[in-house]
């Protein structure tokens, strides 16, 4: 049933407050429309820093933000917390698990989720970093992981507990690759003297050639070589096939004995979309016009990792400068709509891409140059305090960073109680008994 | 069965990290002891500060300190993190929930808990405050209940949404009742414009006559003023006769209905020694020789809140400087013992006590000198930084508290998901179902 909006201003809903969320809703303030920004969390998580997280080289408030400081002073944008599960596109109707919105417009940026590929085992038995629950999770883990190992006996179960796995050689698992290293190379070797070091080992798998596949080839060469520099043992060309409580099997037949398999290996579009019955490609992302409209609802705009937006015949990557980007466009032209004029095609700016893989080294791409080694970190540090949002947070990951680099140690690994992330197991602290002398 | 230690060195197990625990093992290192410290966190909770944490004040990083880093240069102290289960004295041996410890001498500082006093509903549906992850559920419960008020359209329903109980009228009542009117004053009232704020009220209960008893009259009747001038309803000669989840009823049959009951009227002795068959008084603590050592066992001193120190007519109250002393002294009578001299009695240096109202506003007493305002908060901020463990806990502190002071925004008000402290419920922000227009 069509609803009469008489003397009223229309209705913009936007799903997600992530980058993109949040810069298109920072494009409609006091614009002619009221908004409402719905996300799950009431916090705007700064993914990039996940793994600093689960590393335990960052608290997790550090790449927090409050959305509602956001939106203080602007009238026309409110918050809602709630989890969207389906949009009615008949009624223009958003159902949540409070309450159901009323869209005049819609913006839909919830973002990707982990993809397992149904691979067995690995939806049940791998961490994943995708969200800061899973990041704490994770770093729980480790930590008991170290805990269990010093007081084991047995040698075999010992070196399981002390080999980690990372599967995926994408920005994500290299950058946890690198900062696992740290951490454990660092305090981790003050905080547990009885444990022989030489046990423990890092491996970080790739299915494919290559580590960071779109990076330039000296970028991918150094990547490589960084992490072996610090002990990782990088694989490539290794595919997974199955992952239980007690090791990771791959493709070659070969099994790995570990309690740690951390899956940064896929990812795909979040089920929103597919979910309300539009139309997605096989990964989940929501194929749309150059507008950023859907095929055939001129009332829809999909934004960030869940748009896939073709350009010179590629689909654009998951990254943070996509979302912001494509966010700012979509609002535009719903402003564009609502003035009686045609959306705009959205024209991507590529502003380089750079990877951190551990303290003080990291490559970055800006066009045709590229940057690696210690000025690339600069580079890299000072780009990502800069899109931290709020002032806070700088102040308190310039804090922690820097007690890290000039101390070399890390002072966030506690063990917290955290909420079971679907998904994937989390080790208590006391899962084996041993009797000490 | 005696065991023999020929030519080992006498092993001493510290149980707690808490204050007195850590104080306690310092005072062994380099001694010709083996030392084991046994806690169930693998951090230490700097608990004057957990009220601002369960306040959105401050993270729950800032006022936890991982135990390991503390014995990082000690080689004769161990961490062993476990949960003590059960002291058995007649075979010097610590059952724990992953492993069986012995001990030569054993010193006992598992603290104080909640104490109910079997008042129906409060341990079921009351919020404690006694450890993080209590402070932490309590903090996403109170956002959660301003998350759905600015929702609810039922007046009555929204009220009891915002009405706040905190029951005991001791520091941790009336520290946490003004931190939570500055919470809901400062940055929470411009995250809900939609709230009509005059529909929010916190009570603070006491069953005696006054608040924070031991302190002198006129810091007891400045905290009276201080918290009513913040907005806070005190009410003294007020006991709770029964708490629901929808209500707190007075034993006067007055009822309050509220969804939040923070229960900090009462703690009792960790059940650790009675659960071995140690004497304990009706409030739990261990009566003690004035030696600390427990009446008939020669090798178990107790320490901290949880031992029952007669001086002057007077049990010594559970305060960190208690804990400090006597943690010191155990260990510097188990040396006397271990070569052949006689412990000797324990004496309390008092240096005072302080509480902390809210921003700006402290009462102090030292001897028979009492301070109060602003002074008395800058005195009470400089010696509660000061005890923090480690140099980093004291920037992010203070990085956090300046923020606090200055820009008046409470910047860590997320609600990540914590684990179900027992004894109390947390609210999901997604309870209730609305249809917003």
């Amino acid at each position: 049933m069509e609803q009469l909006h008489l003397n009223k201003k229309p209705k913009v809903v936007i799903i997600g407050a992530g980058f993109g969320g949040l810069w298109a809703a920072r494009t409609l303030a006091n614009q002619p429309v009221d908004v409402t920004v719905v996300d799950r969390n009431n916090y705007h998580t700064f993914l990039a820093l996940l793994y600093q997280v689960a590393a335990a080289e960052l608290d997790a408030e550090d790449i927090a933000y409050p959305v509602r400081s956001v939106f203080w002073k602007i009238p026309n944008i409110q918050f809602l917390l709630a989890h969207a599960r389906r949009i009615d596109r008949q009624n223009r109707r958003i159902e949540t698990d409070i309450a159901t919105l009323d869209y005049d417009y819609l913006i839909v940026g919830t973002g990707s989720v982990t993809s397992t590929f149904d691979i067995p085992g690995v939806a049940g038995h791998a961490f994943f970093l995708k969200t800061l629950e899973e990041a704490v999770a994770l770093k729980n883990h480790i930590i008991c992981c170290f805990e269990e190992a010093s007081r084991e006996t047995d040698a075999d179960k010992r070196k399981a507990l002390l080999t980690f796995v990372i599967v995926g050689g994408g920005a994500t698992g290299v950058e946890y690759s690198g900062a696992l290293a740290e951490l454990i190379s660092g305090p981790l070797v003050k905080d547990y003297p009885t444990i022989d070091f030489s046990e423990v080992m890092i491996i970080l798998l790739e299915a494919a050639e290559y580590l960071v596949a779109p990076m330039p080839e000296n970028i991918r060469d150094y990547t490589v070589r960084q992490l072996s520099d610090m002990g990782v043992h990088v694989r490539l060309n290794k595919a997974v096939a199955e992952v239980t409580p007690e090791k990771a099997i791959l493709k070659n037949g070969e099994t790995i004995l570990t309690h740690t398999v951390v899956w940064t290996a896929g990812v795909r579009g979040e089920d929103l979309p597919a979910d309300s019955g539009i139309p997605v490609g096989h990964d989940g992302r929501v194929p749309l016009r150059a507008s950023l409209q859907i095929m055939n609802d001129d009332h829809i705009y999909v934004i960030g990792d869940l748009a896939a937006i073709k350009e010179d015949q590629r689909v654009l990557p998951m990254v943070a400068q996509v979302a912001i980007q494509s966010g700012v466009k979509a609002s535009q032209n719903v402003v564009r709509q609502i003035a009686g004029q045609a959306p705009e095609p959205f024209r991507y700016a590529d502003r380089g891409s750079m990877i951190a893989i551990g303290r003080k080294a990291a490559g970055v791409a800006i066009g045709k140059r590229t940057f690696k080694g210690f000025i690339a970190w600069i580079m890299w540090l000072i780009i990502h305090l800069f899109n931290l949002i709020g002032f806070r947070n700088r102040i308190m990951v310039l804090t922690n960073w820097a007690w890290d680099y000039l101390l070399y140690e890390r002072a966030v690994r506690y063990v917290f109680p955290s909420k079971t992330p679907a998904g994937s197991h989390v080790r208590s602290c006391a899962d084996s008994t041993t009797k000490l002398k």
